[in-house]
């Protein structure tokens, strides 16, 4: 592991979330019509009556179209998502903090204990009974600190929420709303393959997200019949923020955005798709990028 | 996979948190004498002064014990490890939700946000300068759930601070109050080293606590020079809580709580202790338990 790697790392999925609390009984002010709740622990999860539909739901012009949601479809790697899947004629949800103007719709994440249950009440509410061909999860973060890091806890929070909770807020969007046969992707790290002693939460948070691919693929998992699940595991990505930050990096080792877009289509159209629960290295080197499943 | 590893796995480790919420107010309100603070996110970490020690704080009779501290005492696991080290003549601290009465000294965990930091500033304010010779963080809790599960988010949640957190703090802990030399000892599960589809929350904290075990043995790690985080992977322990819900069961192939005690105790003493960052499945067949380590 290099220095420069965590520092890297950092900038590829700029989707934040901070660890503010706000109460359910906001999350219930901001609706109407609620048709139906149960509780889910802490949080109350609403579900909006079809009636109660936003204008922007689903019309029938929507319907013919191949459907792929991003999370995190506001960062550097989730906008090249957007745009790449737009150009090909889908219909594209974006899951993040602020709204992706290209994408046809968008669910925002609110900061709240309960962005868990919000964001799987909104995306049923957006669908309804329709179901999506693919679900990208590209949210993340990073943050570093070793075991003595007086930010050790906080960090570690925080990396849950950027990689874990989005992972699994993605993996129970697919059981409920990813057709038959279709494609969930993780985003996962090849640094967390091993021990990360500079970066523990991170590398605790990427190794969750790694292990949680492999359940997803077992028979039992709840994922739809035939749907996969595939993680890809990057080393530094070339985005605009880590070429300003390392300017004298050697920018061919450094994966572009537009391979992950465009392997993404591949993989979501049925190409070259990897087996579900595999872990795909993103291997770059002299421009050239090789995805190399992990053993 | 069989079904009744799942099954079995709740009962191993009794320590059990709840996801309640209360303010940092109330942990401040049961402390006087606070001569230092500092903020970590949301949660405020006071500690105490020295002459603000409870009665029970080190004695000089204690001074020249070896010491541990085992996080989750009151479990099954963890009340065989207080014994075990207490009957070699070890000074025993005791970290759970309920005193153990056999340990020298508890601390209790106080079921709040801020339980890291809670937790954090107990065991500095009993231990002061002192160090110990080992940390056995035998702490856990098993729940299961597909990634369709209702409970997907409750009990991922769940998993997270039964435990993640308490790994997550015993390396913190093994930080600042672990001599040079000695030992951690974290709670895996050999299930997690491939996907658990029935269990999705539960492999990836046990998964992200292998990482961790990894992560502490890097050079860089914060880790005291010389010291090793190991981890023990079961399968199946026994314990009466196990015999009593799987009474069919072929108990010769569930591991002894007396081997996982007695092991720690060699290792804690130099005695075939695995190397930093070892995953250690425990191996029982035919009333005989093997400790090889995962590759």
């Amino acid at each position: 592991m290099g220095h420069l790697r965590p520092l890297a790392i950092i900038l590829l999925f700029p989707t934040v979330f901070e660890s503010g609390i706000s109460s359910a009984a906001n999350l219930l002010r901001n609706r109407r019509n609620a048709s139906s709740s149960s509780s889910s622990g802490r949080c109350t999860y609403v579900k909006l009556s079809p009636l109660a539909r936003s204008p922007h739901s689903l019309s029938s012009t929507d319907m013919a179209s191949n459907r792929v949601i991003v999370y995190g479809g506001r960062g550097a790697l989730g906008s090249k998502c957007v745009q790449h899947f737009k150009s090909r004629g889908w219909w594209v949800a974006c899951i993040d903090m602020a709204a992706n103007e290209e994408a046809n719709e968008n669910v925002i994440v609110k900061m709240s204990e309960c962005f868990t249950e919000q964001v799987t009440a909104d995306v049923a509410t957006l669908l309804g009974e329709q179901k999506v061909d693919a679900i990208l999860c590209v949210a993340g973060g990073w943050a570093g600190g070793k075991c003595s890091s007086k930010d050790l806890y906080k960090n570690s929070d925080l990396m849950w929420k950027q990689s874990v909770w989005t992972s699994t807020i993605s993996s129970h969007l697919a059981a409920l709303h990813l057709k038959a046969g279709g494609l969930l992707t993780l985003a996962g790290a090849k640094a967390a393959l091993s021990g990360t002693g500079g970066m523990v939460g991170y590398g605790m948070a990427k190794a969750a997200v790694h292990q949680l691919c492999q359940s997803l693929a077992a028979e039992n998992s709840g994922m739809p019949s035939g749907a996969a699940a595939v993680a890809i595991l990057p080393v530094t990505l070339d985005t605009p923020m880590n070429r300003k930050f390392m300017p004298d990096a050697d920018f061919g080792s450094w994966t572009p955005l537009e391979f992950i877009a465009e392997t993404f289509f591949n993989w979501a159209t049925g190409v070259n798709r990897p087996a579900s629960g595999s872990l795909m290295q993103l291997l770059t080197s002299g421009g050239e990028t090789q995805a190399v499943a992990a053993q």
